[in-house]
């Protein structure tokens, strides 16, 4: 028998919850690139290259059968009613003029109702929400909206991917340890039951792939991923990894690399976008520091090496600042020691643009869990760990932080997925078990 | 026919030209470590570790045989007559208290006299120097000096470092291009032969590795390559990549990774130590330039991506600023660019030291290339990469200077000497066939 | 009638609660001076000129008669029992080799036992702690304590200075607005009045100056401001401007006179040292918080400059962040805009230490106080707003802020001073009134 | 004697040789301003408050009588032929969107020929140049323009404040010793008569007040000052205090008022507008250079206070780095010590715009020689010093660089304007003495 991937035919729905900041700039970006306005940079999937056959370098689209940007169709649910374009000039991502020359085409979208809960998002106060009753019956409500959509817009397929706000901090409960309890959960209003995993359920009981932009827990729950493996369905997570972290999941390893010490690592960050009034919420704030912490140590392996990084104090600071708006800007100082124990510091001041580091990871999720999807992948999908601050693994696995290491996963992957037969006309799936290895090995 | 490794009996002599900051560093913090006063940090041979066979890291020094430190005994030239704890003193690189706890030992290093030429370093003014006219009579006091050292410390194999100042800038001519036309201009006094080159020629010539921490050219010309494979000596530069440069072939390959793009990268030094009053000479300065301008075309190909890096302005400066002594200190601007061209920076303030990270580098040079002549390995060793800044490859080879590549080539290299039996008690040599095309691919 | 000065005849003793970082860098210091070891940098007392009558520059000690160095006698509290040689080397302000040279005459000085609540420290558990119950006898005990140090020291005169830990906040209820109810709540033991009301109660009714380091109310309350004058004790206070504040008030002065316009304010600090770990409890940030904030406010006039100053965030961060140590960092980002609107950013790193900065304020407080109560001077001495980062002043008054223009009414207050003739062998007190309009206006 | 004003009655013409950043930045803000659409901000004229009699701040433009915006007709010279619509936009300082709203306004303002000579700016290559030969009959065509200018554009005076870019390092020779010598150098045309120096000859001949933005001498020569004062002309300069160096001298003096020491202050700047690529010649750097480089010392009085400051290293490295454009970017470290030696160091990252600091002070420049002018004043105006960053000063002074002091001469000069009395109806002029006196102490 062989293994074979079904070719990306047909429309793709890139459905989002949260239609805000790195949403917004999603979609007006794909609007862009498609008019030949604008080039979508940091996007891997689009622009980047990986080493060939023989070494030398080709473009990921050459390697593995993508579907392109003009097949896909955005859409989503906010607790705002603003239409995208409404919703990026709030954003203030984009300039106003290159907005208003793909005015028409943005506001066209509107967001769905969303399944909120204020418990969830202390600072947000959204009126834009599903008038439905009983976590199971929004989880319906969702399914409903995802197959109207798909229905509505011509989609063969469809992928979600969440941009919308960072929920408060739990960790996994009872209800979270399989798909019988969660589904009672979910019956029950228990709630432990955060929005984003009712989101998640609905996506993947449609057979729609899941990936988690954000920290809070979503899919990264055992039920789901259950869930997942059951329905043959590709997840991933969480937090997309942009400015600060990206930094240092690229630095700690140079560093590491020429045994170098590190006796300090503080990070602080200043923001004024939605993302950063919700994260003011202490408790909200939370999820994203276990998400950011996690980092180092899991790169530098204190345990291992304690002489150079056993006395490491590691503090991540986020400020809600509200003159930068969108223009996240963060400051590292680095305490590290060379020779002998002298110490010597690195400063990094990134004057970054968050959702314009996010929008392609957003993209490159979307279009690479399709991907997955039908090359026949379910389940975690670790080598997608590139793409974010906290990769969600399976079993109690070490998450692998270092983006190189992360990087050659995802080369590999592809380079797998490169080599499987197109499935025939009649479209039947690849196998998943081969792949499956191939992408959490 | 087995391939062998001759194990690392005996005592090895170090030797340096430039008995300056970053050898007196080295020789005292070899003492301090000897007598457990310090750790020897940054040194990937005594505290880092590589992926074992079973990827759960391994000290090298269990990978492969390596000298100890109690094996070494450290020696050089300097155009100036101090010894080892004056040259330190004056150095201002170690704390006076530490340096006074190794002062007599320290005392007892005394440097040989050099062979120098104020031409190729009009900024300073040493006294003691040769008397010796004529290149190929200097090349035969060198080796002279060499032996002699060997024999006086009782040593079974040397290795020789360069650790002097930069040299004047100049490109290979015909004197350099084989090796009767250098002897040639050995004899003829041919002023494009450089006092480095009479170093590295007298090294060879007695069969001892020659490593080049500067970026003159020393080893770097066709006659001096040719010269070490025809004697089976390994060689190795150029110019130790110590602070900035280490940081952008750290960086790029990040951002790379992310397909972001690059417009700009402004990198200015500030130093104070001698090092930084040699560059201040323009045509000095001009030699590190060229060894510190190549890194970034290397690592992003605007060849092969245009749209990224082709418009990218790339430019160095090294200023000289007594204030700092030692204490290097670089800032660099990178101006990105990312998702429809949207720009951001990144700023970095990297408060070094010259010598602390320098040292250890020496050091592991010093120890890899006493391996990879153990090994019989000879010839241009280009998994020495990972320690230069430019590194010297072979026959119009592009070099890699992404710090990643570089470690991974490194510990395959590593790993494949690692395998190698040790040769018997008769201490018959290994072939080098195989092993230079392991170092050299 | 004629205005006189005493002149500084006989020994001044500088009590100090708090024999921490500053305290001990203090003394240390003025040890090291007196030796010729080093020199006073950084206070305006010793190093710093004022223009003269004809403008050109004269030392301040050519103006005003100060106490020299040599007639400085140290002591305090603490509630460790360290001596200050011992206090010194855990607080890791100053060299080790240093302090060893001076530690005969550092391990001399003993703490005598503190008056604490832990109530207002709660991040600190000393042990050295005076045994005595009720705040009136703890007030008594102080005044023994005080009468006993000057009679066993030979010092004609004393003075306070302020320089343990911040206490929490707090705000100024009724027990503190006027003598009556101080001491009746001192009596009664009343939760509001402060370990550092205490001390300074204890002072001012010793007749000893009182000079507050920290942001803590201290002496900043009616009662006590009304017993100052009463006894006609010159108090000062809140809280030394060193590294932050520092710049703030030298820059936002400099904007200012620029009319640029500035619609954000980042303040983030690290630092690890005692003062860190007590600020690290949010009621003692708090304290601290209140001090550092009102200083833009006071010198820009949003009132009065809505257009350029009316939407202008500030925030200030502290962190205790131990690798640094006394080491303080602060790391400002301010957003300013000029012509049309357009925006720009200002980026300071400021790698300071805290103690370092601190100590000549301190030195200085010291002998200007005392300078002030040899001339008759009492109650709230607002010339020497200069160095608080929270001037005192009296009645509701606007403090200034800016720190040319409290150097300018420094100045100003010391040509009258050097102005008054000296008081005759009978020391004849000089009449406060003239004196105290000169400091207060 | 009555001392008088004239009133700023009719239009006043602004004359700039330069139609570069600064200049169209300058115009096309007025025009947005005068039609609201963005305000003057940076501008103390438009903006700023000073302090008034009873303390409290005041609007300049109600102390002193100021021409206004409305009245104000721009005009002004440049070897390119670009009007002023199309020169902004090749300039890139302000937003398309912001220009084209101002688009026929600004188009309709066309540069006059440029006298031009390549040698004093040889990176320029511009073909807009007068053919006149001889710099007798050059000035003589400049003042032809300035009448010709004023009468077609109704204007009743006249202002000319030099734009341009900076001229080649040049020292005061014979020909600009006094006046005779410097006409009979026009007449000859002798090589050492700047472009700049027959403008400003042009302009003080014509009886029009000249203002220098840039760092070559221009008006700074005695023959100059003798035609200014005889000609009853008010002149300034040199070289508009903006980004950098503005820090510089509000920081310093904060510094030196806490008798901090420093030994070492390094300045590096980055630019890419078509300044950076003038000074990227090194004899047009050097006037700069030295423009820069004495603010420094002036400020501070090494020679007064050689502990703190004798062993100071000042550097100023300007780099011409396309990417940035006329975002110009400063990066200084500045290296303090304090108690006892102890170092620390202050890194500032300006990110300004250069044309955006520049043009509010090239306003202020232009409205307050003006009204100079009306108060009679005449010869070197050093009251103006505030605005330059080598202040013009007359016979061998010292000029003063502490912007504070500046500032408070400023004020005071603008105070003894405001207590004038107007002009009466036939206009007399007010006599120039006393108020000379004002200015020049």
């Amino acid at each position: 028998m062989e293994q074979t991937i079904r070719p990306p035919r047909g429309r793709l729905a890139v459905l989002m919850p949260g239609l805000g900041a790195v949403a917004t700039t999603l979609i007006a970006g794909v609007a862009a690139v498609r008019r030949q306005l604008a080039e979508p940079v940091g996007s891997l999937t689009q622009m980047g290259r990986m080493p060939g056959e023989d070494g030398s370098p080709v473009r990921i689209a050459d390697v593995v059968p993508l579907a392109t940007l003009d097949e896909l169709v955005f859409g989503g649910w906010d607790v705002y009613p603003d239409n995208v374009y409404e919703a990026a000039r709030k954003a203030a991502v984009l300039e106003p003029a290159q907005l208003q020359a793909l005015r028409p085409e943005l506001e066209r979208i509107r967001p769905m109702e969303a399944v909120f809960d204020p418990a969830y998002v202390p600072n947000l106060h959204g009126s834009h929400v599903k008038d439905v009753r009983g976590k199971a019956a929004q989880a319906r409500a969702l399914m409903d909206d995802i197959r109207g959509f798909m229905q509505a817009n011509g989609c063969e397929r469809a992928v979600m991917v969440w941009c919308a706000s960072t929920e408060v901090y739990t960790q996994p409960s009872m209800v979270h340890q399989d798909l019988d309890a969660f589904e009672e959960g979910l019956e029950n209003d228990d709630p432990a039951i955060a929005p984003s995993m009712i989101y998640a359920y609905a996506a993947i009981r449609c057979g729609v792939p899941f990936a988690n932009g954000a920290p809070n827990l979503a899919c990264d729950v055992p039920a789901l991923v259950q869930l997942a493996k059951r329905c043959g369905v590709p997840i991933a997570g969480k937090d997309f990894k942009t400015g600060q972290t990206l930094m240092k999941t690229i630095l700690a390893p140079g560093l590491q690399a020429r045994a170098l010490g590190i006796n300090g690592w503080f990070s602080s960050n200043i923001l004024g976008n939605r993302d950063g009034y919700v994260l003011d919420n202490p408790d909200n704030f939370r999820t994203k520091e276990v998400s950011k912490l996690g980092v180092l140590e899991d790169i530098l392996r204190p345990d291992l090496n304690p002489d150079l990084y056993g006395d490491m104090h590691h503090q991540v600071r986020i400020n809600y600042y509200p003159p930068h708006g969108d223009n996240k800007e963060s400051w590292d100082n680095i305490d590290i020691f060379g020779w002998l124990g002298y110490r010597m510091q690195i400063k990094i001041n990134f004057l970054c643009r968050d959702s314009i580091l996010a929008a392609p990871i957003a993209l490159d999720l979307a279009l690479l869990s399709d991907l997955a999807s039908r090359a026949g992948m379910s389940g975690v999908q670790e080598w997608l760990s590139f793409y974010f601050k906290s990769p969600q693994v399976e079993g109690g696995a070490r998450p692998e932080h270092d983006v190189f290491r992360q990087l050659a996963k995802l080369h590999e992957t592809l380079r797998r997925i490169g080599a499987l037969e197109p499935a025939d006309e009649a479209g039947n799936e690849a196998p998943a078990a081969a792949l499956a290895a191939a992408a959490t090995h």
